[in-house]
C-alpha cells in the first residue's frame, strides 16, 4: 500500500435532478469534489492510503467537506482549518446537443486565501510515496503557486515521485500566467497527464494532425507531443487521456502513456449513455497513479486508468465510486453489458 | 426586439417522474404546455417582447399557468378570464421501442369555450409586429376556428405579418374538416410551418420519395411539396423541420426553409439521449419567427430554428429553456458535446 | 383466455434511484419481482387468467407482494402462507460500460423453506391450460427440486401444457447439479425456452460459430443446438432469445422459435438507452407463451415475444408493464419512435 | 365475510409533494380516491368481500383507477367502461392555519355520464349482504340521482341493508336541491352516517348549542338531532363523527352511534401531526358497515370506527391502508404512540 | 393598487429536503429569497404593484432570482446587472428542540459591491407612493448604507412613503455600529417595523416585563418601548410581530400596531407544525405595507398582517405563496382548520 | 479524548419516504443502524475515538455498512469480515395515533453466525477506555452471550469501565432466558442504561406507582427501582430515560441518573413533532458515556444525555447526527424555537 498526497481545492457541488436545467424545479443534489480530492478518493477506492490536504472552513460545510472524504477513507487530519467559506459550483448535467455546464463560485474560499505557513510538508510527507497535484490548484491564485513550488521542492527533496496534471482552466488564469507558473512547476514534476489541448495552451506544443473540436485525433500528433514534453521538462512519465466528443452523452474514450521509451495505447470505448463526465479525467490520473506505485508496466498501466476513466462517466458526482477490483474486470474484458448476479 | 403574439390554448401536463409508466409509482411532474403558448416562452427566451392571449379559469390552476408564463417574462395581460377548467394532458416519456405517450383531457376546457368578444384584437395587436397561430386552435372546435379567423383578417389590415404551424392533429379533427378550415385560414398567412405530414394529411400534398414510417426522406420530395404550397397558398416563407426517428430516443433532425426562390437546409443533428421531444417543433417554430422577425437570411434562420429544436429534445417539459447565445453558438459549432466551465 | 399457472420465488427488490449506486444517497425504489412472477403479470397485462404459486411469509413484506401481484390481477389465492422472511435483492442500474449488478439475498426464505404439502397440486391445476416455471426454482435448493417434479408430472397426468426457462444461475447451483436435475424435469417439459449460455451450461450443448462474450452470433450454431435439445428431450416447441450486449445501455435483441420442423426468427431490435434489462427473459417466455396459448403460428409468436421482450427494456422493475396491444402494435410496425398521441 | 357493494365516482388525485403549495415545484402525488371507493377499499382492507361499482373511461387513466383498487382485491369486475375522461381534483396539503384545499374537475366524467342501463343491480347484487353510497353521487347531477333511486329499490327488494353518508357538498348542488332528493333517497336508507353540518344543511336539523365554526360540540344537541333524523327517517342506526378542529394538523376526533335506544359514544382522540384528513369520513363510515356486517354491539362498533378514522389522519392519499387488527388495536388501547417492533 | 419599490439583497437559497441535516442525504431543494424581496413578493401576491431594486450578477444563478421574482409579477427592471456572484445561504428545517440553522455565504455578492451610480432613484421612484427597506441592507456594508440614505431621501423629496424593518442580524455588524447608521436612517422612516429585540438591540430601549429566552411577553412593555421609539423618530406608524416560541414547530404569534394614537393587537395564533418560519416577519412588514397603502385602520391592519405572518409558517421557502383573500380569511375566521373544498 | 469500543451489530435500515406506509409508493430511504453502532456514532460526534466491533459479510451491503460509519469518523479496523447477509429491518415512521413500526430480518445474519475467535479482545481493547454493549447483543443467540461474555472479561481485566444498556426485546428472547443472561452478564458492567420497563421485564424489578402504558410515571418508584438494581448488581452508575408517549410524533421526555448516592433528575422536554424515534435510547446512553468519560457530575450528565436524546427524536435515521456544541446548547437553554443565524 502506498500513502499517496494530494493537495488542492474541494468544493461543493450543486447539481439539478435529473436532465434539468439549473433552478428548472429547485430539485437539487449536492456533493462533493474537485481535481485532487477526486484522485485520493479514487485511490482510496484502490485500496491505497490516500491523503487529502486542503484549507477548510471549521463550519458546517467545510466539515461537510471532510466528512464526505472519511466516508471513502481518505485521511483528511492534515486540514488546515480556517477561512470563512468553501467554494462551490453549479454542474448542469447535458444531453445530446446540450453541453453539460458548469458555473464557478470560489473567489474567496478558505482555500484560495491559504498562506503557506498552513502547511507543514514535513510533517504531511511523513512516510509518503507519492505527491500529486493539478494546473488547477496554482492558478487559484493567492499564494497557491508558491505554496504548490514548496509543496514540490519539499517532495523532492525527500525523494518523493511528484505528479500533476496540466489541467487548464481558461476562467483561471490567461494562458500566458500558466506557461510561466506551470513550467516553473513541471521542473520537480517525475509524472505529467494531461491531453493534447493541455499541452498546446499551457506549454505551446501543438498535436500536429489533431483537430479536437472537428473530432479529428491523430496517434502520431500525440506522440510527437509526448516527446517534446519529455525533451523539454524530462518527465519519467506522460500520460494522455484522448477523447472523441460526439455528444454530450456519447464519447470515445482511449488513454495513451509513455515512458520515454514506449507508447502504450489502451483499448478505446465507445461510452454511450454518458452519467456524468466531469472527474473522468481525475479517474485517469487516479488509474495512473496506481498502476505505477504498483510497479506495473506502461500497457496495464494505461488500461487501468482508461478503464476507471471509462466508468467514471456511469457514474453521479465528482467522486469515482469503483473498485479495483470493477475497473480491473472493465480493463480485461472491455465490457459486455451483462447483468452481473 | 419585436412584438409577437401568439393564440393558443395552454394545458397542465402531467408527467410520471423518470421513464415510469403512468401511475407505476404514482410520482409526478406538472408542468404547463401547449404549442403557441411554447413559442411564446422560446421568443420571451431570446429576448422578444412575447405576448400570449388564451383564456383561463380564473382558479388556481388557471393562475398557475399565467404565473408559469410569468417566469419568462411572457406577456399574459390579455387574457380572458373565465370557464371552468384548465385542459389538461398526460405524457409519458419514451425510451428505445417505445414511445412517448400523450393523453389529453382538455374537453370543455376554459380555452374551447372562448367566444370572439373575449378577445379585441385591435387592443392586443397594438405595437405588435407578428402573430402566429398553429392548426392545433382551430381544431379545438367551438367558434375558436372563427376566432383565428377574425385575428387573422385583423392582423393582415395592420400589416402584421402572420404564420401558422400545420401541426395536424388526426384526434382533434377528420382530414377533410382540416383542410376545409386550414384552406381558408391560409388564405391570411405569410409564413407556413409544418413537416410532410401535415403537408399530405391537410392539404394532400405528398413528398414523392418519402416514407416517413419507413425512415427514407428525399430532399427533393420536400422542395415540391414547398413549391406547391407556395403556389398554392401565396406564403412569403415555407418552414419544414425534417425528423428520421430511430427510436423515442435516438433521431437525426434538420430543417428546411423556401422563400419562394432558394432552399436553404440546415446541418443535420445526430440526437441521441433524447429527454423530450414534445415541443420541439414549437422550438422550430419560434426559431423561424425569431430569425426572420431579425431579418436574418434564410440560410442562418433555418441554422437557428433547427438548433433551437435540436437543443429543446434535451430539455423537460414544454418549454424550451435555453437562451439566443445557447441556441446561436450550436447552431455556429454543430455541438461538441465537451463541458462548458 | 387460459389460464396459467407459474410457480416461483417472488422477491422485494431494491435499486438506488437513477444511475446511483448503492448507498450513494440511501435514495431507493422498492418493489417486486422474480422470473416466474414476470411471466405471470406479463400474461395478466396480456388478457390471460395468470396464476402465481408461492410461499409467503404471513407478515407485512409478503402481504405487499401478493398485492403488487393483485394490481394486475394475478390469482394469489393459491398461495402458501408461513416462513419467516421473503427473499430479496439489490439491483444496481448499469450504464454504459458499467455492467447492472445484482445481490441476492435469499437464503432462508418462505419460498426456499417450502414443503411439497404447501401446495396441493390437484386443486391448483383446475381448470388449468399451461404450467410454467424455470430452472431457477428448483436451483433454489430444499425440497423444491421434488416440488417442481411433482407439479410437473401431476400437469402431464392433467394434459396440461408445460414450458420451462432454463435461465441457469451459476451462484445457485454448480453445473453438473442442474444438469442433473433439469436432465430429469425436462422429461415432462413441452416446451423450453432459454438461449445458448443455457444450453451449453445446462446441457453441454455448445452453438457452434457463437462467441457471446465476444459479440458473435451465429444463426445456423443456434439451430444447430435447438435441433440437439429436440432429439434430446422431445420438445415440442424451443425459443431463444438472441441478444448482442453492447454496453448496459445498448443491445440487439432477437428471437428463435423452432417447432421441430420450421425456425423463425423475429426481426432485430436495436435497443438504444436501456432502462432496465431485469425480466427480459422472462417477458419473452410470456410472450412464448401467449402466442402458442392463442394458436399463433411460430413467426406470430416470435415476433410477438421478441417485441415484449424489446419493450421490457424501456421498463423499470421486473414487470412489463405494457398491454397486448402495445406488443403487438410493435411487432406489427418495428417501432418509429413517433410520438403516440 | 360480507359482501358489501358501493357505488359512486373515483377521481385521479394529485397532490403536491409534502406541503407545498399547488405548482410550487411541480412534484406531486397522483393516487386515486372517491368517498364510496374509500369506503370499498377499506373494507377489503378490513376483509370484508368489497365491490365498487363505477363507470369508467376505457383508457389507461381509467385503468388505472381499476388497477389501484385491484391492488386491494376490491372486485371491480362491475365496472361500466365508457365515457371520456375519469374525474380528478387537486389536493394541497394544509398545515398549522393553512387550511387543506381541494380544487375538483369532475365535469363531464364518464361517472357523471353514466346510464341507469349501465349497471344491472340484479346481477351486482347477487349474494351481497349490503349497498352502500354517500350524497355525493346524487350531487353529481346527469341522471345520478334517479340511478340511486333504483340501486336502492334493487337493494331493498332483495332484503339488502341500505347505508348512505350525507356529505353534503355544497359545490355540487343547492341545499334545496339536495333535501329535495335527499328525503326521497333516504326513504330507502337503514343506516345514516354524517354530522351535524350535514344534517342541519341537508334536512334543516339543527344541533342546539353546537357552533362548529367556533369549535362548540354539545353532546346532547347531537343526540337530538339523531333521534329527530330517526323519526323522520325510521332509520335503524345513525352514526355521526364529531370533529373539533384546532388547525389543519390538530383534531380532537370521537364517534356517536344511536341505534334507536341506545347512544354510544366512543373515545376521544386527540390527533396531532395529521398527515391527510381527506377520507377520515369514509373511513368511519367503513367501521361504521363493518361493525354492523359483523354483528358487533354499538359500542364495539363505534370505537372500531372512530379509530378507524383516526387512523386515517395519519396516512397518505384517500385510501385507509389499515388492516383490521391496526384498528382493533388502537380502539382497545386508545394509542400510546410506542415503537411497534 | 399602490407602487411599492423595495431595495436589498436576493439570495439563493438551499434547504435540505425534509427534515434532513446538511449534506445527510444530497437532497436539496433551491429557492431565492432576502427580507426585501420577500416584501415584493408578498405585496404582488395581494395584487399591489411591486417593484424589487438590486444589484445581480449577469449570469445563471443572476437570472435565476430575477426569473423566480417574476413568477409573482415582481417588476425586476430596474435592476443593476454586475457582479461576480449571488450570495447564498443553507437552511436547515428544524423540528421541536432542534432549531432551525441558517448558514449565509453572502461575502463578495454582486450587491455587496453595488455603487451609488448603479441606482437611478428618480428613475426608480417615479410613479411610486411606497419605499421599502430593512436592516439588513445598510448591515451588508460597502456602500450599502450610503446608497440606503439617498434612496430615502430621494423618496422622501417625492414625498413618499418611507417604511423600515430594523431586522437586526448580530452576524452582520456590532451594536453599536447599527445603532448609530440605524439613527440615522431612520430621520427618513415614516413606517417602522421590528420586534422588541430590535428595538433593544439597535436602539436600547429595553421592553420591560419581557424576557424573550424565557417566552415571558409583556404588552404594556412593548407599547413603552413603542412610544419611546416614536418619540425618538417621529415615526408614523411602528407595528411589532409578538412570537412565544415554544419549539422549532409551535410558535405562538401576535401582532400590535401603533399609530402614536392607539394600539392595536391582532389575535394570537396557536401555530402548531410550523413548515418554514423564515420570511414570517417580512410577510408581516408586507401586510402593514399593504394595510396602510389601501387605507385599512389599525385594527384590520394588524389583523390582516398577523394573520398573513401566521400562513407564511405554513409554506415552503422565503416567499409567501398566498393570496390576498387567503389571508382576509383568515384574519377574519380565525382559522377552522377545515378542508376547503 | 476517551477510546470507547462498542460491540453489536449493524443492519441495513429501510424506510418508506415521508410518512408513508410500507410499499405505499415504492420510494424508500436506506441508512444503517444498530443500537451500540449508534453509540459509536454519538461518541464520535461528539469528538470521542469511537470503536465499533462487529461482524460483516465482505459484500457491497457489509462494506455500506462499514463506510456509513467511516463517515463519521468511526473505527472499524476491527471488523470480522465473513458471513453471508447483513441482516435488515424496515421502519415505518408513525404520526399521531399510528405508532411507528419496525419489522426485522436479521436471522442469519454474518453477526449472529459470529464465533468468538472472530474478536481478539486483547488487540481490540487496546488503549481503551471503555466498553459498551446492550441487551440485544447476547439475544441475537449463536454464540454471542459468550462473546459478550468473553467481551466484559477481558475488559474488566483490562481496568475497562463496562456499561451496558439492557434493551429488552421480546421478540428475540423470552424473559426467562434475558433474566439468566443478563444477570450473568451484569456481573462485569459498571453502568447501566434502561427504562423502568427492561428493569421490570429482565430482572422483574416494578417501578411502583407507574403505568408506562397509562402515561403515568412515578419518580419515586423510578428511585426505589435503580436503588434494587444497584443492591443486586452493584452498579457503579445506573442511567433511565424516562418518557412518556402521549402520540407517535408528541412525547415527554426526561432523564435519572443515580451514582448510589444521589438522583439527579434532568429538565422534562415536551417533544413535539417527532421526525424519528428510533435511537433516541442509544442517543441518551452515549450522552451518559461522554459525561462520565469526561468526568461530569451526575446532573451535568443527565442533562447532556438527555438533550442529546431528546435532539435524536428530529433527526431522520438512526444515527443522532448532532455535535457536542448542540447537545450541550440545548443542555442549557433548554431551547426556545428561534432560528440560529
Amino acid at each position: 500500500m502506498s500513502r499517496v498526497v494530494t493537495f488542492g481545492e474541494i468544493m461543493l457541488r450543486l447539481s439539478p435532478a435529473g436532465w434539468q436545467r439549473l433552478f428548472q424545479t429547485g430539485e437539487m443534489r449536492a456533493c462533493f469534489g474537485g481535481a485532487e480530492a477526486n484522485v485520493a478518493v479514487s485511490l482510496a477506492n484502490f485500496g491505497e492510503d490516500a491523503v487529502f490536504v486542503t484549507r477548510l472552513p471549521d463550519q458546517e460545510i467545510g466539515h461537510g467537506a471532510a466528512d464526505a472524504l472519511g466516508r471513502f477513507g481518505v485521511d483528511v487530519s492534515h486540514t488546515a482549518w480556517g477561512g470563512d467559506r468553501l467554494g462551490l459550483y453549479f454542474c448542469e448535467r447535458g444531453a445530446g446537443v446540450r453541453n453539460s455546464l458548469c458555473i464557478y463560485d470560489r473567489a474567496g474560499s478558505a482555500f484560495q486565501r491559504a498562506k503557506p505557513e498552513d502547511f507543514d510538508w514535513d510533517t504531511i510527507f511523513r512516510a509518503a510515496d507519492w505527491f500529486h497535484f493539478t494546473g488547477i490548484t496554482p492558478a487559484l491564485g493567492g499564494e497557491l503557486a508558491r505554496i504548490c513550488q514548496e509543496a514540490c521542492r519539499a517532495a523532492r527533496q525527500k525523494g518523493i515521485t511528484v505528479s500533476c496534471d496540466l489541467n487548464y482552466r481558461s476562467r483561471l488564469w490567461p494562458e500566458e500566467e500558466a506557461r510561466r507558473i506551470m513550467t516553473a512547476l513541471c521542473a520537480d514534476v517525475d509524472v505529467c497527464m494531461g491531453n493534447e489541448e493541455d499541452a498546446e495552451t499551457v506549454f505551446g506544443i501543438h498535436s500536429s494532425g489533431t483537430d479536437v473540436q472537428a473530432g479529428i485525433l491523430s496517434g502520431r500528433g500525440y506522440e510527437k507531443t509526448m516527446e517534446e514534453l519529455r525533451d523539454r521538462f524530462g518527465f519519467r512519465q506522460i500520460a494522455f487521456s484522448l477523447r472523441a466528443s460526439h455528444s454530450a452523452t456519447r464519447n470515445d474514450l482511449s488513454g495513451l502513456l509513455y515512458d520515454g521509451e514506449r507508447f502504450c495505447r489502451s483499448r478505446e470505448y465507445q461510452l454511450d449513455h454518458i452519467v456524468d463526465r466531469v472527474g473522468s479525467g481525475d479517474s485517469f490520473a487516479a488509474g495512473v497513479i496506481f498502476g505505477l506505485c504498483r510497479g506495473w508496466d506502461g500497457q496495464k498501466t494505461v488500461e487501468f486508468a482508461t478503464a476507471a476513466s471509462a466508468l467514471k462517466h456511469s457514474i453521479e458526482g465528482d467522486f469515482n465510486r469503483v473498485s479495483c477490483r470493477e475497473v480491473s474486470k472493465l480493463a480485461d474484458s472491455g465490457g459486455n453489458g451483462r447483468i452481473e448476479r
